[in-house]
């Protein structure tokens, strides 16, 4: 056994034992404790900086792109929203002890669902230190210890983050062993991590899409997977054209780098010949580039030097993560709900429509974690649905769809109250 | 890829294609096709009992035990019970399209969650052809495809009945490939069908101890797991004697092949100096095996010809699935509590108690699927706990915990309709 798997195992376990006492942790322990880490973000700025200075030196050093040195830099500003954000964390109702579905059965049992924590959570993620203390927030909230394991451009910041987020358990009077962080950045134990069901009761792998294919055929631990994020918007013949336009920019535009973004436009020919030409010029003047099947481009005039070019196959179905957006011509809604059962992931899908009754069938008949109506898919996201905050966006079907909140990191136990009830 | 894979594959393609009509189908053409199986359960009697002589024949042929050619047989009589079980699903409320935690974002998007199928059920089962029946309608009814392999003992049975099954979808508009049997019952269909992720939803493994942790090692395919049972009942101090006798004797003797069974009487000294002999007696005149810790077994007096022995450690945390029961006197609520957390299976807990304070507390500390206070703990059944019918009970966290029935078959959708909203 390496040093890296017994580190993982020995804090798994003590993450274990820390389970059992945050399952019954009062609402008003976790908050202080919350509050607490808030605080020692503003107060202990000094030290979780000089930490991040050596990631970045290092990311610098190992030439890392600038997007990636932008992830993983903190700074005062930065520190003060990840404050803010544990404070809307403590902020949110506990999901803890909530009971529902209560009824009595005729022998006059009486039967409730109770919310539970799920234990013991893992987590492998990406170098955006911020993760650290997003995830500590909310398995914190919701009752359940973590085992961390984050990327190795941020060891420093997140060691440093860790020690900070276990400091103010501790002070708050919850054990500092709920939140784990795990220092060894072998791939080994992550290997290991994704098969360790018999401490960790939910593996959250964030990353590529390489990176949670690779879970998804070797995790035995029960994982929620998602991230991939193959996103249609379908703007149908009644579209209203501003808003099409406005809903297609936001979309494509506002952040491309991320799982939500828009990859692929359908529209339908009546619609892309009232306001094509507009859609398309506002966005390559934003700089993205457009691949358009043969129809869009045929509408879209003389290319000379804008961004615009013929489609390739592999440009529908595909996440750009970037300015690129893949544009084609479909004659009906059936065509455009049959594009995204062919080529959608489940995640993100919306319709431009002023009909709705195309509203209803788009809504009916797309199967993905969030379907939109006449709104940037933009919007799935876990802060902008009101759950506060998230810790991923599932795209599978089991346990928790789309967005992940607190709710969404809780089992739950039936409870049944006899007065001395035998089965017949 | 042998004959077995390719049947596989072939059958799970064809239900994931019908799925896709499964997951809108009205409820009133679910309930025609679940009516239809009925009727044909009741009048194609002699060509299922026929099916089922074969299995019998060979059956007894294999010398296979009483009580699994008892759980094989089918006669009329069952065949009715089968089609009243039909009727029963028919007559639960339709999940799917159910809209719920509806609210208006500040941006005035309208959201909601609405209940979808999962998609394609995966089923290895037992050898009791009812299953067959069983999981078909429950799938159906929550607009599930499902791929049946069944115990090989009941091969002639299953696909007799899943013929039937078909013959009435496809009467009621319905696409007979809806229900999909395996008929090849090689063990290499199994190994196949747990990693078959890109046509099957949900696997749900039904058997015995050692096959469900083998699918929880092997499997890739989400999986809800359970079925291991050991189960508690705690008798504190407090307990009436009678309700204490009559629950125990009932949780161990009304059907102890099964899962919510009772396997270990855990009982406080005070209780058991007054009520141990009598639940003794109640228990070894109906032929229970008791496995006594000392304190217990000094209470008991002379064992005599009485079936009364020491118990080993092995007796502590094992599904006996018989008429054995194990008992241990532990010195307080906190010691029985410990006890759960070192030997249960987190399947079926229950204390028998007057005081309402250890109760509370008993219900909050122990962290089981189902946890029952005063009452037998058979009631963890599906039928039993109201949800009409049930396809398992899980013991997982994710998902669904406790008796699975029509909801938990379902996942849901985020449903956002706006009015133009971008992200800002």
């Amino acid at each position: 056994m390496t040093t890296a798997v017994s580190e993982l195992i020995t804090k798994a376990k003590a993450a274990k034992a820390a389970a059992r006492s945050l399952r019954m942790l009062p609402t008003e322990t976790k908050n202080a404790a919350l509050e607490g880490i808030a605080a020692a973000l503003e107060r202990g700025q000094r030290a979780i900086l000089d930490a991040n200075a050596l990631d970045m030196d290092a990311g610098r050093a190992a030439d890392l792109g600038e997007s990636v040195l932008d992830r993983l830099l903190l700074t005062e500003e930065r520190l003060i929203g990840m404050a803010a954000d544990v404070r809307a964390v403590a902020a949110l109702p506990d999901p803890v002890g909530e009971e529902f579905d209560q009824r009595t059965l005729e022998n006059g049992i009486r039967l409730a669902h109770r919310r539970v924590p799920l234990g013991v959570i893992g987590c492998v993620y990406e170098n955006r230190p911020n993760v650290t203390i997003d995830i500590s927030a909310l398995c914190l909230k919701s009752g359940n210890a973590v085992v961390l394991r984050g990327g190795k451009e941020a060891i420093h910041s997140n060691t440093a983050l860790t020690a900070l987020v276990r400091d103010a358990l501790g002070s708050a009077g919850v054990t500092p062993e709920a939140v784990q962080f795990i220092t060894d950045t072998d791939r080994a134990v992550v290997e290991q991590m994704v098969r360790l069901k018999d401490y960790l009761d939910l593996f959250i792998p964030r990353g590529g899409e390489q990176f949670i294919r690779w879970v998804r055929e070797n995790a035995t631990v029960p994982s929620v997977t998602g991230g991939i994020g193959v996103v249609h918007t379908y703007v149908d013949e009644t579209a209203d054209a501003e808003d099409a336009a406005a809903i297609v920019f936001n979309a494509k535009v506002q952040r491309p780098s991320v799982c939500n973004a828009l990859d692929t436009l359908l529209i339908h020919p009546a619609a892309a010949a009232r306001m094509l030409p507009d859609i398309a010029s506002r966005l390559t003047a934003a700089g993205v580039e457009l691949r358009c099947d043969q129809r869009a481009l045929a509408l879209l005039g003389p290319v000379d030097d804008r961004p615009i070019k013929a489609a390739e196959e592999g440009d529908f179905g595909q996440e750009f993560l970037a300015l690129v957006l893949s544009i084609r011509v479909v004659d009906s809604l059936d065509e455009a709900i049959e594009h995204i059962e062919t080529y959608g992931s489940g995640h993100t899908e919306a319709i431009v429509t002023g009909d709705d009754a195309a509203a209803a069938r788009f809504v009916d008949e797309v199967d993905a974690a969030v379907v939109l109506v006449n709104a940037s898919t933009r919007f799935n996201d876990g802060g902008q649905l009101g759950l506060g905050a998230e810790v991923a966006i599932s795209t599978g079907k089991l346990h928790a769809r789309g967005p992940m909140g607190l709710r969404e990191l809780t089992s739950y136990k039936w409870v049944a109250l006899g007065t001395g009830q035998v089965r017949p």
